[in-house]
Order: C-alpha cells, then sequence, then structure tokens
C-alpha cells in the first residue's frame, strides 16, 4: 500500500480537495500513498489565482485563468462552503454572502495551508502526456518543468484529473468576424472591463459569462451593452442602456446584424459562449469525452472512469455545487485507493450507473430540479465517507433564494446575505451595494461598517 | 530506400519547402520516401494564413498566426523570391515590391498548387509528442486529428519540424500590470489596428513588430504612439505624434513611467517583445534550445540536430532572408535523406561546424554585415543541392537600399521598388503611397495605374 504512487494534474479547487482528503486521512492514522501534484502555474487556487494574462504565459503554455478584476462571486457563499473550514474559521468572524475573488482566494488557500498540502505540489510543471501500461497496470505521466526547461516521466498508480474545464474557450465563427474592425475576445481573455468604458459591447450567449461580464461592462461605464441569444434571451429586468437581441447573423465593419433584421452599431464582441473539456495531455483511451452537464458521459460516481477506474476525474461536471461537491468527490476517490470503497469489477455495472444518473437529469425539468440533483449527488457521495455531512438541503435553499433574488433585480441580487449550513450564522449584508462598490479588494470587501443583516 | 517514411511538421512556407523540394526531385525522377505533413491549421501558409482568432482556436489550440489585418511585406519581395517560381510567373507580370499579407499567401500557395503537394499534407492535425527509439532508429509521432478528436501515433525514419519561431510569445511582465485599466496585448494577439483609433498606444520593444504595429496604429488612426525600448531607441524620424522613450518601470492605473522619470497617459499596452522557439511536442533529447539568432545553436549546417541528425529543423534562423533560405535549407535537408549529402559521424565535427557559425556571426558588427553573413550562408547551401542558383548578391543589394529607405522615410520606404534577382525586371511604382493606401486587399493591390518604375 505505502509503495503506491498518485499522480493529481491540477491545484485549484478540485486538486486541493484531493490533497486535504488524503492529508485528512493521514492525520486520522491512516497509511496514505505518495502523493504528487503537477500544476502548471505558479501558485495554486486554479481559476482564482488572478492573472492580467492573456493567450499564452511566460513560458508558452495556455493561460489557464479565466477570471477578470472585480469578479464578486455569482452565486452566495453559503452554497460553496467547505464542511471542514467555515468562513467564520478562516475570516475569524461571518462575512457577507458574495465575496470577490480575492476573498475566496484567500479563504481557498486558508485551508490548504493549515492541511500543509503545498510540499506536494510541483508548481510551474505542466502534464504533456499520460499512457496507460495495461500489463503492468501503471500509468506513465511525463511533465514539463517550465522554468527549468526540462521533461521527464514518472510512473504512478493512479492519475486524478482536476484540470478544470472552464478555461478552454468554445469559440464560434460568425461571417464577417475577420473583417470586424475592432477586438473580439472570448470571455475567457476578459480582464477589465475599463476598457469597454464608452463602448458599445456586444456579447453572444446568455449564461453566466455574459451575464456578469455584461453587468462589469455596465457598471464600470460601457456605453451599452447588447446580449444576443441563441436559444432564449436572459429576459432579467435589464438597464436602460442593455438590450437582448436574437442571434448575431453577421457584422459588416461595425455593424451587427440580428436574426430579426435589426441592426446596431458595435465596437467590441465579447464571445459568452462557454468552454471545452480540453484535455491535451490525455489519449484516447484515457480521454474523457462529454458534454458540460451535471451528470457527465463515462463517469462512475461522476468520479471513476468507466473505461479504466484506476484514473478518476474531479469536477468535472456543470456547477451549482462547487467547493463542496470538490470535496465529496475527492474524499470518495481517495477512498476507493484506501482500499475502503470498491469499485465494481464488471464495467456494465459502472455504465449503468452512468446512464441512470443521465436519465435521472433529463428528468428534470428547471433549474429548481438541477439544484435539487446535484444536491442530492453530493449527499449521496458524502454519505459513502467521513467528509463531515452538512445540511445539503439548506445550501439548496441558499441557490433557491438567489435565484429569487436575482429575478427581482438582477443588478441588486449581490445586496443579500444568507444563512451558514456549516455553522448556523446569519451573513452581515454587505457595506456597500455591489453597483456602487467598485473597488473589488480584501481589505474594502471586509471592512465592517454594517451590523449583521436582519 | 522507397519504405522510409519522413514526417514534417507545419505547413507554412517551411514545411512547403520541404514538400516542393521531395516533389522536385520525384518529378526529375528520382525515389522518394513517403511524405505525411502534419498540419494543426485547416489551410497551409503558416503565418501567412491569416486568422481573426487570438489565445485559443476553435480546437482549444495555440492560436498560431501572428499576423494582422493590413499588413504589408516588411522587405523587398525581391530579398524573398523563389528561384523556382518567380513573381512574374505567378502573376503573369511584375508587381510592386511591399505586397501586402494576401499578395504573398497567393504567391505561396501558386507554387506548391502546380507542385501538387497538398495531397501529403494532413491538416487539423497537431502533433503531440515526438520521441525516438535509438536501438530501433525510428521516431514516434503522436497527433491528434482535431476535428475527429482523434489520437494516434505512427512510425518515420525521420522528421523534420517546420513548426516555425514566431508564434509563440515572449510576454515580459512589468510592475503594475495587474491593475492596469486597459488592454495589454502582446503583438501575436495584435488583429486591427482600427481598435486603437483615437487611443494613446503604448509599445514596448524596437525591432519589426514595434515599428510595423506602431506604424499601423498611426496610419489608421491612433492618437498617439510611444515605443519604449530597453536597448536604445529606433531613431527613425517619426511622425509629430510617435515618441520614443526609455524602458517602461511600472504602470499605474493608466499611467506609464519611464526609465527617465518621465510619464504619460496611456490607453492600451502593446508588448512587442519577440518570439520564443517553442516546441512542447519535443522532449529534452530532441527539442532545439537556441536564441533568436542567426546562427543558431545545435544545428549543423543550420538544419541538421547535432544531437540526432535523422532530426531536422528547416527556418529556426533569425531572417532576413526567409523564403528562398527556407529552400535552400530543405533542398539540403532532402538531399542528407535521400543519401546524396553525407553528414559527418563524428559529432565533434558537427559541434565544430556550429561554432564556426556562430564566431563568424559575432564577427560581424552591423546589420550590413549580417545580411551577407546570411547571404553566403544561402549560398552555401544552394551549392550543395540542384535548387536553382540565383544572384544572392543582387538579394543582399535589394536589403541594403531598403534599410537605407527606411532611414529615409519610416512612412514612405514602401513606395520604392526594386530588380528581380530571378528574373531581372524592374517592379512597378505601387498605384498608392503605403500611408493612403488603406485597403490592403489583392485586388486593390493588383490594379494597375501607375507605370514601371524608373
Ligand atoms: C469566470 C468564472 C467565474 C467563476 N465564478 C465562480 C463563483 O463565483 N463561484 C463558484 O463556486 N465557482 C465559480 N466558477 C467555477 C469554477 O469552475 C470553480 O470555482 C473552480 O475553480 C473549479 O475548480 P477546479 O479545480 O475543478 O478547476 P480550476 O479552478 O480550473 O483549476 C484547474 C487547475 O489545473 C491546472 N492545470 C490545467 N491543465 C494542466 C496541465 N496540463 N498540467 C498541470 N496543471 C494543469 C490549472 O493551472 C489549474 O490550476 C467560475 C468559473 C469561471 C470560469
Ligand atoms: C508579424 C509577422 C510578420 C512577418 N512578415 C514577414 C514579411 O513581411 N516577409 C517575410 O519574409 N517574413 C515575414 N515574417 C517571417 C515569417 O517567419 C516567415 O515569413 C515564414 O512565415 C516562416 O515560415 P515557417 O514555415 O518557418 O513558419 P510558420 O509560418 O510559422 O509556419 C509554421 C507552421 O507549423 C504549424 N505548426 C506549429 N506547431 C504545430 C504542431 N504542433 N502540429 C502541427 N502543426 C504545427 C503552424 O500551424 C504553421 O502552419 C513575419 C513574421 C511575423 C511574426
Ligand atoms: N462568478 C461569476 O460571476 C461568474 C462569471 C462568469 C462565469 N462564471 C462561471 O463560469 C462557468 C461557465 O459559464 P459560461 O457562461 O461561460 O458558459 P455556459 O454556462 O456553458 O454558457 C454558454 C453560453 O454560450 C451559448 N453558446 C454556446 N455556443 C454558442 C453559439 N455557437 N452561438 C451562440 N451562443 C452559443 C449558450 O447558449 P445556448 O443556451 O443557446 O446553448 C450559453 O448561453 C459557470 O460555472 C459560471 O458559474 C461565474
Ligand atoms: N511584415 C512585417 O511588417 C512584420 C511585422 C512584424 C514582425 N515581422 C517579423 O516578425 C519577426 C519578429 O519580430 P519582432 O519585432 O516581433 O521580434 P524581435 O525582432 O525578436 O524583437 C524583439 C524586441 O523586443 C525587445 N524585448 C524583448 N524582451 C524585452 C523585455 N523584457 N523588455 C523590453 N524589451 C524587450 C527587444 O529589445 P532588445 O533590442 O533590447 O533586446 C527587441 O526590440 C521578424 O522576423 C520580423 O521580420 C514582420
Amino acid at each position: 500500500m505505502s509503495a503506491k504512487r498518485v499522480a493529481v494534474i491540477g491545484a485549484g479547487p478540485s486538486g486541493l480537495a484531493q490533497l486535504r482528503a488524503f492529508q485528512s486521512a493521514a492525520a486520522k492514522g491512516a497509511e496514505i500513498p505518495e502523493i504528487v501534484c503537477f500544476e502548471k502555474q505558479a501558485n495554486w487556487g486554479g481559476l482564482w489565482n488572478y492573472t492580467w494574462r492573456t493567450g499564452l504565459d511566460q513560458y508558452g503554455e495556455p493561460v489557464h485563468g479565466s477570471m477578470y478584476r472585480y469578479l464578486w462571486s455569482n452565486g452566495p457563499k453559503e452554497g460553496l462552503e467547505f464542511a471542514d473550514y467555515s468562513f467564520e474559521e478562516h475570516f475569524g468572524r461571518q462575512i457577507a454572502s458574495y465575496p470577490p475573488r480575492a476573498v475566496l482566494f484567500d479563504y481557498i488557500e486558508g485551508r490548504v495551508n493549515k492541511a500543509g498540502v503545498r510540499k506536494w505540489i510541483r508548481f510551474e510543471t505542466a502534464v504533456r502526456l499520460v499512457t496507460w501500461d495495461a500489463e503492468r497496470r501503471k500509468f506513465t505521466v511525463t511533465v514539463q518543468d517550465l522554468p527549468k526547461d526540462h521533461c521527464y516521466s514518472e510512473e504512478f498508480d493512479h492519475v486524478i484529473v482536476a484540470s478544470g474545464h472552464f478555461s478552454t474557450p468554445n469559440v464560434p465563427e460568425f461571417p464577417g468576424f475577420s473583417g470586424f474592425n475592432g477586438r473580439i475576445l472570448h470571455a475567457h481573455d476578459f480582464r477589465d472591463a475599463r476598457e469597454f468604458v464608452g463602448k458599445d459591447v456586444l456579447l453572444i450567449g446568455t449564461s453566466y459569462s455574459a451575464e456578469d461580464i455584461g453587468s462589469q461592462c455596465w457598471k464600470y461605464g460601457a456605453k451599452s451593452i447588447t446580449n444576443s441569444y441563441r436559444t432564449a434571451p436572459m429576459g432579467f429586468k435589464w438597464p436602460d442602456n442593455w438590450e437582448e437581441k436574437p442571434l448575431l447573423q453577421k457584422v459588416d465593419g461595425n455593424t451587427a446584424t440580428f436574426k430579426d433584421g435589426s441592426t446596431k452599431k458595435i465596437d467590441a464582441i465579447i464571445l459568452c459562449t462557454g468552454y471545452k473539456h480540453h484535455f491535451p495531455f490525455l489519449p484516447d483511451d484515457l480521454r474523457l469525452k462529454t458534454a458540460n452537464r451535471l451528470a457527465t458521459a463515462d463517469l462512475y460516481k461522476g468520479v471513476a472512469y468507466v473505461h479504466n477506474p484506476a484514473l478518476f476525474y474531479i469536477g468535472m461536471q456543470d456547477q451549482w455545487f462547487t467547493f463542496n461537491m470538490f470535496d465529496a468527490q475527492a474524499w470518495w476517490a481517495r477512498d476507493v485507493i484506501l482500499g475502503r470503497i470498491q469499485v465494481p469489477e464488471d464495467k456494465k455495472v459502472l455504465l449503468a450507473d452512468v446512464e441512470d444518473r443521465v436519465a435521472r437529469e433529463d428528468a428534470g425539468e428547471d433549474d429548481h430540479d438541477a439544484i435539487e440533483y446535484q444536491g442530492s449527488y453530493v449527499k449521496e457521495l458524502i454519505a459513502e465517507t467521513d467528509y463531515p455531512s452538512f445540511d445539503v438541503d439548506g445550501a439548496n435553499e441558499a441557490f433557491f433564494e438567489w435565484k429569487k433574488h436575482k429575478k427581482q433585480g438582477i443588478m441588486e441580487f449581490r445586496n443579500h446575505a444568507y444563512k451558514s449550513v456549516i455553522t448556523g450564522t446569519m451573513a452581515p449584508l454587505h457595506h456597500t451595494p455591489w453597483k456602487d462598490a467598485l473597488d473589488d479588494s480584501m481589505e474594502s470587501y471586509l471592512r465592517v461598517t454594517v451590523a449583521a443583516a436582519e
């Protein structure tokens, strides 16, 4: 057992959950395998590790970061709190419900600093290729140490892929793009809303990126926002200088034409068209191919790869639940590796599990059902490990409230507060309405000037 | 012999030169190996295949293209003309000396269409890893068919790396970048100067990208251009709204501070800081590590990899000469593979060749010497193969003239014309001064309205 070696690819929230899961078992006296986590960035935190860079980084690697300045949590923090490390433990008190990126980064880091797992991570090391030797039942992981410009390979008994799936942009082309006289970018490359002050901005898409990037641009002074939908408009009560249009048909110089024949002069186009599961380091026999959905293809219990259950994927689902779901998955994968949980040997059983999950997700009708579906998935995994159980239904409630608050006022929903399902404490209201809070620093956010919410 | 297999990585000017070299031998009756060219883009032409995309492409691959709209050749076409396919053969007549990108793309394509080598190219196929089996003396090339999302491996006797080295940006960071309130981009991601109309643009760097991107922005209506130098200013006679500053020290909000203590308000920063030789698909034993210079490290005759001469690199030098130099190299590599040229077995001899080239480059004092150095390198290779010999000294002369014309007027040098060293014909003057020619299409460029030059 102790000679086993486990590779974790990525030190974002999912990879860090995996490290914390093993460390927690060790702290309770279990013998654990040797853990090596490969992370291509210079620091941990995954998407939460902000970078001004876009495109390719200082080593020529695709920039992982998709986050931007002034990003605040788009859901209540009460939906993602770690069951083993509350916001109150980290900040010494309860804080408001929609923290900016820097605050959540600090929180993510707090838990793993406390666990002391940084020593397992090889930073600035990009995984180039993973192969599987079926006879010897070993993975060979080939990596590149970027600062040393040195490639090497090591063998592992298990590989856990935690490389994220909101980093490789899905970038459709529309007629006229090669002649458009302004910037065309994907949400992945968006960094600072102030670049668009005074501009007429066109967004393609209707999901979180479109909603939030549009709101940022509006908040920091864009002249107008237009968002173009393929399926249906978002339907929020938008400010006066924001309109929703059916799908873009073409651009001509600086004129956009939409499906209803209407046109608009625009200065920049931001493609908020989602992301791709992208694993350029995995060959056909190991590479997950799935749509971005709650019940992914080919993952038993949403975690073990059905075609080779020595391989695990963490965090590959579309996400209502995030940090706590990654935890539930990481604890579960750990227990398989520690021999505490058995994965059925019969591949048919694994495939049936996947099929069943897909059918149950498909049976849901709306966001409410989807939240409950993912909540019950989290409960299912937690029940099989020693991850501290918590009030998942309470977290669901925070999500339901959040949806209601967004409907009431899309530029005001972040002014609300919710109750922690870990500590039971109500969050304080933030001292400044979101639309007036132009400073997104941690110092500014943590400043206490308003009493706890009702 | 006929069972030999050769992999060519990349179908830009260098890779296409290699295909044409083999086809030319076959046309003269030689038996040639099986050639497979892997190209990750959907079309050939390399950098000359323009794309509006930046960052990652529709398959999540790094976008190769570094060219932008309105790009015109930065050197006279008389310096790069194919010896086996003149501009006159392609266009049916002589054309002006500084063609826009689309015109040169058409010319590049004309030769390989005529040669009929497209069938050897597997498009939209990215090379992921190349390994060498020393015992069996075979390379294994692992690639991904991008539209099919399918990985596979094949064996080859030779690999020719022609993947370019002006695609992976060198992106330094300056203090304050993560708080800058505007766009920061590398030249690699620059696409349309009209994005910067009315803006105060800061460029870092003093080489071709800085000079040409600055000139584009100026031509299309930027408010001001500032370029910041690390070593020395470019020293051209700039327009009134262009100034050169010593190195950027920091940015603060929208204020840039330079080494001389001066400051300037800026809206956007374009890093024209060059490119990296980047081969993420090559392990340590095969990966060229070199500075961007005329005498590269580790390449015998500038082509055969000294640590494994079954591996070749085309076009890895810094470039005064381009297309005709790639041809000279490709013909030479072909003749090694066909057994017509022997590479010495003694590695010491190969290393000495490299050392000698480095010393000779280092002995040069200025651009004049550098041009002559690379010209004589081209002559050296051509003399060893059946590539049509041409008046390299005449091409050198075109470069010397070009340098002089740039000194005379940096916004006017493209209004000059030179004499072809292949056909002996003088180029006509272009019908419109470059600074007034806002339409860079092939149709516009080829319009005949002015008689041939003096
Ligand atoms: C713009 C945006 C905003 C978001 N906002 C929220 C929010 O407000 N609340 C919320 O809960 N969730 C949010 N999310 C969802 C986000 O996906 C999760 O919060 C979380 O970051 C996912 O963690 P992860 O570890 O699975 O992936 P990531 O955070 O993407 O981390 C993956 C890690 O793997 C590394 N990696 C990738 N490839 C390699 C390789 N080949 N070799 C080595 N290392 C590699 C990366 O560098 C990275 O560190 C947001 C997502 C986006 C895109
Ligand atoms: C902005 C700019 C302007 C320039 N202007 C001029 C000019 O005016 N005149 C001039 O003579 N030269 C110019 N150049 C120089 C240019 O380098 C050459 O003209 C020429 O394009 C080099 O050809 P190449 O084939 O070596 O590389 P590239 O043109 O870069 O082609 C390399 C090819 O390899 C492919 N490739 C890369 N990696 C992989 C992989 N892993 N798998 C499969 N395929 C891969 C790429 O997709 C690409 O098609 C310019 C360069 C730049 C950056
Ligand atoms: N904290 C924050 O504030 C914040 C901000 C941004 C993002 N995020 C997170 O980031 C993740 C990704 O969100 P996302 O919005 O980027 O992606 P997403 O949820 O996958 O949504 C993709 C959107 O793109 C549209 N689309 C895709 N292809 C298209 C095409 N060819 N033409 C037109 N439209 C197309 C889709 O439209 P259809 O509906 O028609 O398919 C959909 O609206 C989520 O987890 C989200 O929570 C968080
Ligand atoms: N057709 C065209 O018009 C056109 C346009 C653009 C480019 N090109 C081609 O593209 C190729 C690349 O040219 P390029 O200009 O991009 O690259 P380059 O010739 O390699 O020049 C790099 C520049 O960046 C500077 N630099 C590098 N690191 C720096 C740092 N940390 N701080 C400050 N400055 C730094 C260098 O300054 P130092 O001198 O101080 O080292 C140099 O000025 C060339 O072949 C060129 O012909 C052609």
